[in-house]
């Protein structure tokens, strides 16, 4: 019986992949892919066949039961099989239900971590997430828009930390936006949306949560939202049109 | 005048590297490393001086404001300087003070992503920080005890997130589990400790919030606390003389 390795590909450049990555997808017999991995990165794995499952901002396009089901097979038939996540496995991947699967089958599962697409955007803007004496917590969430604020956890994170990080929130500012604000987040945060990042078409947009609603989704990349004072240098620094386009948003 | 580049150098295993971090370490001229990162990740750097500034979890042994100057110094000597930190440099990492140090002596940065210790973690354990419909928000944070539990942002944010990712909290069990009880945090909380993530001699220990004070520290080596219902699982799996252990604690 084949191990079933869950890959993080990290945030998008092939370079941010790790070594042990590289090495495993080298050797893969077959490999399971998200729709976002770089071909780069697929080019790798040159003796695997290769299964696009198609998610995208994990977006189900191929059914969870069936990207199970499949691994399974495949390791009933091959030594390594990857199954290939961008950004890192456990970090909002859904490897919960892939990893309880395969063990119910008693498959062998080992995961490697990846870079995390909060830590690529951060690099991409120069801005640490946590800054001595300021910023000490940050929240990585993802939103649930329309469930109402109270009880909502990623609302409630997202109020208590210094820093945020949205996962998949990208073409819901507005509502993120107004979610935040009617619970107490003031409209003033600064905020940064980073497109792409590490990737050569990535983009960055300034603005506050106010002007969230009007801001970035300008080229369809995958996209994250940061939110904290951290920001507020960004947000100064800005291009003055870029600034007056948010603030008149 | 040369390029700083601030490199994470992941959670401790060399695989777990990045390929541009290998890269970027073959061909430098000169290393400014902390203590924790690993022999075999600076043997890749062969053409380089290798300058060990010391920090460990993120305890200052080396001044700060010498670090930066030296930083300032190899980049008017050298084309290619790196800074090798433990994890990723944007958490946790004081990357704010050398990036703002570096720009204001006009010297290029540029950040190169890591893997952080709680993804490595969450790999060690197998089991994910979020989980579909269940765990949606995860904080990241480092404690300062002893500060009160009022306006603390760690606290504020361990309490609102569903998972919770404790840096540098490692040797503060009593500290931290007294300061998140009292502010409302249940006891019952499940907890695992994971000390040297990816390392060969990398320990898992498991217990509650209430236990969390005897539980840990064998090894010495770096260690991360996660706490959530999330762990509850591994809590339960844990050896019958471990929860005794703990429970007893």
């Amino acid at each position: 019986m084949g191990t079933v390795y869950l890959v993080g590909a990290g945030p998008g450049a092939p370079d941010l992949l790790t070594l042990r990555a590289a090495r495993l997808l080298e050797r893969a017999d077959v490999v399971f892919h998200d729709a976002l991995v770089h071909p780069d990165v697929l080019a790798l794995a040159s003796r695997a066949r290769k299964v696009a499952v198609g998610k995208r901002c994990s977006q189900i396009s191929t059914d969870q039961r069936f990207i199970n089901r499949a691994l399974v097979e495949a390791a009933h038939r091959y030594d390594t099989v990857v199954r290939l996540k961008g950004g890192d496995p456990m970090l909002f991947g859904r490897a919960h239900e892939e990893i309880e699967f395969l063990k119910k089958h008693f498959i062998e599962v080992e995961i490697v971590p990846g870079v995390t697409a909060a830590l690529a955007a951060s690099a991409e803007l120069g801005i640490s997430l946590t800054r001595r004496g300021e910023a000490r917590s940050v929240a990585f969430v993802t939103p649930r828009v329309g469930e109402g604020t109270r009880g909502s956890s990623w609302i409630r994170a997202a109020l208590a930390a210094d820093t945020v990080a949205i996962y998949m929130g990208a073409g819901e500012g507005a509502a993120i936006a107004a979610a935040l604000i009617e619970a107490g987040k003031p409209a003033s945060t600064p905020v940064a949306i980073v497109e792409s990042a590490s990737m050569p078409d990535t983009e960055v947009t300034c603005g506050t949560l106010r002007t969230l609603p009007g801001m970035g989704r300008s080229s369809g990349g995958p996209a994250l939202i940061l939110l904290g004072e951290v920001y507020g240098e960004a947000v100064a620094a800005a291009p003055r049109d870029l600034r007056k386009a948010s603030q008149s948003a």
